[in-house]
Parts: C-alpha cells; sequence; structure tokens
C-alpha cells in the first residue's frame, strides 16, 4: 500500500495486461475501478476487464486493490470501541442454517456478533429470509440501532443497506449482467469489502464446495478461502476459514420456517448432527479468532454453551431485541406451517449414496422457498425435509424425503426434481466427510 | 443460415457460454450483436463478449453470424453487371506497397478492381494515405462514381466510407478502447465484412506474420487467412489467401512519397525483388480468382503486363481519373521530399541477419511518416530507405539504411530506433522466405 511514484496504467493498458495475465499495480487498479465510479472509465471496458478476470485471472494485488476501493465506496462501521466483535459468512449451501445456530453460540461465548446477511441466491438459501419467517423479525434495522444493540444485547443481524460498499453493489450488478460472477478474485473482493466494512474485528468464513455450492471442488473453495483471508490481514482483522462439503444438504431442513425449526432443535441439545457439527466448528473458530477464547479451547466452550442452554438463551434475546417471536426457536408451532406433505421414496434397497443438495435447493426454490426472479415474494412454510442422510440404509419405498408444499401441482414438479437427485447402492456405505479442510 | 425454430440465447446465457468456450449458434450471435447496435445489449455486456472472443476463441459460425450483421448495418454495393472484379486485402505491414503495382496489374489482367483502403495503424502504413502522396490524389470519391470509374477505368481505390459497415467502425472502437483487438475471429469478421459490402468477386488476402505485422507467427497468420477466406463462402466471393514475411521491410522504401516511389519503380520494371514478387503473385491470384485467367496462367499473364507497359498504363490512368498527376510512377521529382538524410551504418562487417520491421516501421511513423494520435497529419515526404535487405553482405561503416527527415532531432531518434534493430552476423547467409504459405 506504498504510494507509487509511477503514473497509473491508463485503462486500455491495463485491459491489454488484464488480457495477457500479467499482473497490475494497486494503484492502476485503484485508478480504474475508481474511473469506473467516476464515468471515466466506460462500462464496456469494466465488461471487458471482468470477463478478463474471470478467464486470465487476478493477482492478489489487484483483487486487494479492488477490495479496498469497495470498502470506501460507502460508510464504514467502526466497532473498536465494542470489545471482541465477530461475523460469518458462508458462500451459501443448500439446508444451511449454520448461522442460525452459530452466532448465538458464539454471543454465548462472549463475543458481541455484527452480521449484515444478504438474501437466498439462486438455489441457495439465504439468512435474512429464514429470519424474517420468524413473526415479527426485523432485518432492517437503522445502522445506530444495529450498532447499539450488538453493544447492549451482544448480538444483532441485519440485512446489507445500500449505503455500505455502494461499488460493491454497482459492480456486482455489472457482473450479473454480463456472466462474469464465477471470477475467484471478484467474488473474494465482494464477499470480503462487506465483512470489512462491518466493522468486525474477527471473522469466520464456511466456504462450500460441491453439487449444490458456487465452488464445485475443494481445491477451488479452498483457493478462494485463502484469497479472502489475505484481503483482511491489511485491515487487522482475524479470519478463520473452512472448506465444507455442500453435495447434500446440511441438517434436516431446507427452506426457511423449516430451517429456524432445525436450528432450534440445535439450540435444544437435539437436531442434525451435521448441523450441529458446523455449527460448534464455526462458533470456536470465531471464539478463538476474537480472542474471548484461548487457541485450542473454543470447540469445549462452544459445547459448554449448547449443553448448559446458553446459546438458546442468546438466540431468544436476539430474537426478541429485533421484534421476534422468541418462542421460534422452542415451539416450532409459532411458525408458518405448509399444508401439503408428499414423500419421495426410496427407488431400491440399499444405502443412500446421493441426496444432491443441487436437486434439493432447487425444488426448495421451485416450491417457493426462494425467488425465481428478484421481485418475488418467499412464502416461508415450505420446502423439503430430509428423512434420510448419505450413508444411512433405505429400504426400496421408504421415504427419503418429505416436501412441504402450498400448491400440489408445485409438488408433484417438486417430487420429481429431488427423486432424479437421489441415487441408492448396494454394498459398502460410508458417510461423507463435512470439513474438507480450513485454516 | 438455415431458419431456427429455437429462440435466440438471453445475452448473459450467451456471454456464459462465450466465457466457457462453448459453440453458440449462429442466430443468437445474430440477435446479440444486433441488440448491441439498437441498445437492448448493454456496451458492458459487448466489452465482456470481445474479451471472452480473445481468451476463449470464436467458433466459426459465431464468425459468419457477426459478420452477416455487419456486412447488412449499412450501405453494399453490387458490382455483379461489371464483370469480372477484384479487391485485395493486406492486413498490414512496413513497406508493403503491394497495393500500388498489384491492383493496376491487375487491371491490366482485365479484373475490375474496386477497393477500399484504410489509412496507416500504428506503425504499418495505409494504402489511403500513400495514395494522397500523389499530388491532387483524391481518395474520398463518392460511391457512385467510385462504381462508374471502376466500369470505365477499371480501377478504383477509396478510403473507407461511414455508410458501409458501420456496426464494424463502431464495434471496432469499442475494440480499441477495450484492449479486445487481438482476436482472430472479430479481426476475420471485421474484415471481410468490408470486402463483402464492397462489393468485388474475388478477393485476394495477403495475411503477414512476423516482427513488423499483427500475427506474430505463421501458423497464427495461417489459422487467420483460413477463417477468412471461409467467411466469403456463404457470399458466393472467391477467395484467394498468402502468408508472407513481415521480418523486414518489403521493398526499399518505407514513408508514403517514398513508397509511391517504389511502387513505380517496379512498375517500370525496375525495383525490389521481393516488392515485385508479391505484386506479381497479388495480381496472379485475383485474375485466377475472377476468372479472367485459366488456373496456372495468372503469373505469366502478370509478368507480360508489367514486361509490356501495360501495368504502369493502367497506374497512369488510374491517378489521372482520380485527379491525381500520373507522372508519380515514373518522375519521382513531381512527389515531395524531405530536406534532411541520415544514413545507420553496419555496426560490424558481416552479413545483415536483421533489419526490424516494427523498429523501421516505428521510427518511419516517429519521423511524421504515421500517426502517433489519430488527429495526427501525415508528412508524405519522410521515411526510410532501405539500402540493404537481410542476406546482403555489409562492412562496418557502411550505410545499412537512410532515414529522410524535416527535422535534426526526430532523425537522431529515428536513427536509434533502428540501429537497435540492425543485427549483422558472420557465417553463412540464408535469404528469408517471402511466401510462407498460401490457400
Amino acid at each position: 500500500m506504498a504510494a507509487s511514484m509511477i503514473a497509473p496504467l491508463a485503462p486500455v493498458q491495463l485491459l491489454e495486461r488484464s488480457r495477457r495475465g500479467e499482473p497490475i499495480d494497486a494503484a492502476s487498479v485503484a485508478a480504474f475501478v475508481r474511473g469506473w465510479l467516476d464515468g471515466t472509465v466506460t462500462d464496456a471496458q469494466m465488461g471487458a476487464w471482468c470477463m478478463a478476470a474471470c478467464l486470465a485471472g487476478l493477482a492478489s494485488e489487484a483483487v486487494g486493490a479492488l477490495t479496498e476501493v469497495m470498502v470506501t465506496s460507502g460508510d464504514r462501521l467502526d466497532l473498536s470501541r465494542l470489545g471482541p466483535t465477530g461475523d460469518a459468512h458462508s458462500t451459501g449451501g443448500v439446508g444451511d442454517t449454520t448461522t442460525l445456530v452459530a452466532m448465538p453460540l458464539a454471543a454465548a461465548l462472549g463475543v458481541r456478533v455484527a452480521k449484515m446477511s444478504g438474501r437466498g441466491l439462486a438455489h441457495t438459501g439465504g439468512t435474512v429470509d429464514k429470519l424474517e419467517s420468524i413473526p415479527g423479525f426485523l432485518t432492517d434495522l437503522p445502522l445506530d440501532r444495529f450498532v447499539r444493540q450488538v453493544r447492549d444485547v451482544g448480538i444483532a443481524v441485519i440485512g446489507q443497506t445500500a449505503r455500505m460498499t455502494p461499488a460493491d453493489k454497482r459492480l456486482y450488478a455489472l457482473r450479473d449482467q454480463t456472466g462474469t460472477v464465477p471470477s475467484t478474485g471478484l467474488i473474494a473482493a465482494s464477499i470480503m469489502s462487506k465483512k470489512i466494512a462491518g466493522g468486525a474485528g474477527a471473522i469466520a468464513l464456511d466456504v462450500k464446495a460441491g453439487s449444490g455450492a458456487f465452488f464445485p471442488d475443494a481445491a477451488a473453495a479452498r483457493e478462494a478461502a485463502a484469497v479472502m483471508a489475505g484481503l483482511a490481514v491489511p485491515w487487522g482483522r482475524k479470519v478463520r476459514w473452512m472448506v465444507t462439503a455442500m453435495d447434500q444438504p446440511i441438517g434436516r431442513y431446507a427452506g426457511n420456517a423449516l430451517e429456524v425449526r432445525g436450528a432450534g432443535e440445535v439450540l435444544r441439545g437435539e437436531g442434525a448432527p451435521d448441523l450441529r457439527e458446523l455449527s460448534l466448528r464455526v462458533a470456536a473458530e470465531l471464539a478463538e479468532a476474537a480472542a474471548v477464547e484461548e487457541p485450542g479451547k473454543g470447540r469445549a466452550a462452544a459445547e459448554a454453551a449448547l449443553a448448559s442452554g446458553a446459546a438458546l438463551l442468546a438466540a431468544e434475546r436476539w430474537a426478541e431485541a429485533q421484534g421476534g417471536d422468541p418462542r421460534a426457536w422452542t415451539e416450532p408451532g409459532v411458525l408458518a406451517e405448509a399444508p401439503l406433505r408428499l414423500p419421495v421414496p426410496a427407488p431400491a434397497d440399499g444405502h443412500l449414496a446421493a441426496l444432491d443438495a443441487l436437486a434439493v435447493g432447487e425444488a426448495a426454490r421451485w416450491l417457493g422457498a426462494g425467488r425465481l426472479h428478484a421481485a418475488q415474494a418467499i412464502d416461508p412454510s415450505v420446502g423439503v425435509v430430509m428423512l434420510a442422510k448419505v450413508g444411512d440404509a433405505v429400504t426400496r419405498g421408504q421415504p427419503v424425503v418429505e416436501i412441504h408444499a402450498r400448491d400440489a401441482f408445485l409438488a408433484d414438479r417438486a417430487v420429481e426434481m429431488i427423486a432424479a437427485g437421489i441415487r441408492v447402492e448396494t454394498g459398502p456405505a460410508a458417510a461423507p466427510e463435512l470439513i474438507l479442510d480450513e485454516g
């Protein structure tokens, strides 16, 4: 970040170097992106740059410079007087309710949780949509109230605001229209600019890999995780990351109210083992990164906070503070329920070898748990219940999945979508790995 | 070109497929490019597409569709009632005066030459700039007068008009600003759309390869030549192509009036052997492609037309028809001459192993023979005279090159630029190949 005596590259020079995959100094990237925000660099040039980023890659210096421009393009929160603060991000999965468990758990350990979340994208669920399925829960608090709640309640989770990282929002819209979303560097800069502007001192990243994830394999996810972690260093933030499997849905539920129910089960000491495991890991990492627990002690502390009911209490205080019904975690009857239930049966005897996360996510979206177009309203009640997990023994005709739907026509199609993602095999069964890597 | 029953891809789908290097149907490419001309596809999307074309390539179907949209975006000439018509294109070189010899030579053989030419680009000369160094020569004839001259005089060469292939002009401006010029598919579509709209039935392409050319090696040039030839097929045009060496300048001169002088030398039966050879080849190919000569007979006919003075007579009639001084080919004194002469000496005894075309081209441009920025005026008199060619024996201090300049300061720097491109070696000398491939 030293000041450079050399004039930044002209836009066309920067584009030619980007096309050839050559490294570009930080000052030139910053000038290019600022020029685009100012209108001196054209949309055509930015579109070409994003495509070059996808195809020829971006060096870490360029990603760092882009991140800095986006962080400084709008409001930033200063949480430094609140003590140890923490935030977490998942790159998006199916049935991934980890945030709803890990955040109150981290709060119970003494991390002040200050998190801004997104809505569901494509077939993946979004934390804001899930929280809004809790009756009364508000996710659009003003920033001053958000900061007060972090200080007074120890946890607050709201939706992203237009006043923070507006450059990221504008760039994302351009990437979306130009088919240039899948660049590791552009993704890393987008995620980390929001985390850095959000102000938390410790950040836990859960980067998903597999059929239902943005990254197809662990190697791509690991690379992205390492880039994201590196971006936080100049800003003095502590980052821990995990690469986790997203070939089958996490936990037992996919859908908004259903996932709140699944989170409540884990907070009450029950629930799906994989969701419990992921939540404990994220909370433990965050507690250690925020230095409220010593290295190596986070896991035991998190287990204790779950067992003692401290995490559930934190979740109840959190819901209440944001206007939501605190019974959401303990009395699923207060949540919306869909009128129809349809089973998806196992096609043969054997063990469940695949329950494709993408198929389940697309089916949940089709049923109304997600959006097929941006303006669409969510139906909080609908979704998919996993009655078996990969590795479980099944007999022919046994329901593997139960669909919760509002409409029989939509339900029939969802059954077909999920059935195509189910594979039953004979021979030795193996439960898949959940945590693929960490750092 | 069959009508498709399938709806064209949406722009973002087309961009995603382009990013992955997947083939795209012609109708979708046509809809995308037309959408950009209409304003429904954004500049950001077109910039991203051009970058993807550079990095992931364009399949021939896509290049064909792009060419068709550009051809039909403006006026087209119908020369079908004029008999056998011909046009030629060189991808640009240094000292490449072939057009000024080959076109009147083809006209002398009975081809009606109808050519639209460009101005100099970067370090390469342009036919329009060269012709304008002939006193009085007009290159901006209206299209109806151009067609009449082709019919009545048998040859006309003018500059490109804004009314033909306006889409190409607009796309070129976007490529220029986005650093996406070097895509073989986009280059081929740009060149061939202009040739097809220009209306000639036979087209000779001279694709240059080497240090002073756009294409670095013969393989890249051959690929481009094959793509260009393929684009002409659906339009019923006959194409012959050559890949020729551009490591040293062609002929003895680089610079506008100097190159007219070099063309005149060849037209009078003297002149540089390489320029003579290239000109004979281009004229022979064109005569055979236009079917005014039988296959295999073009070369002998072209040699005869040069020897008899028929080609020189055609050149004189041509210059006169366009308002130019017909003595330009025979009396170099009517052309502009620069006041200063500076030699660039051989640095050692041996043979000339390299006289870098790019260095000579850049030096000529620096002296004022080309443009450093778009609005700059050309100085017709300045340039570089090659006193030796690669393979010639030289002694230390012997002038290899003579610089013709208007200004001593500019001349000194041009000497340095060229000296850096001269290499003298001992050991066996080999004259380089001129024609690398043809089809």
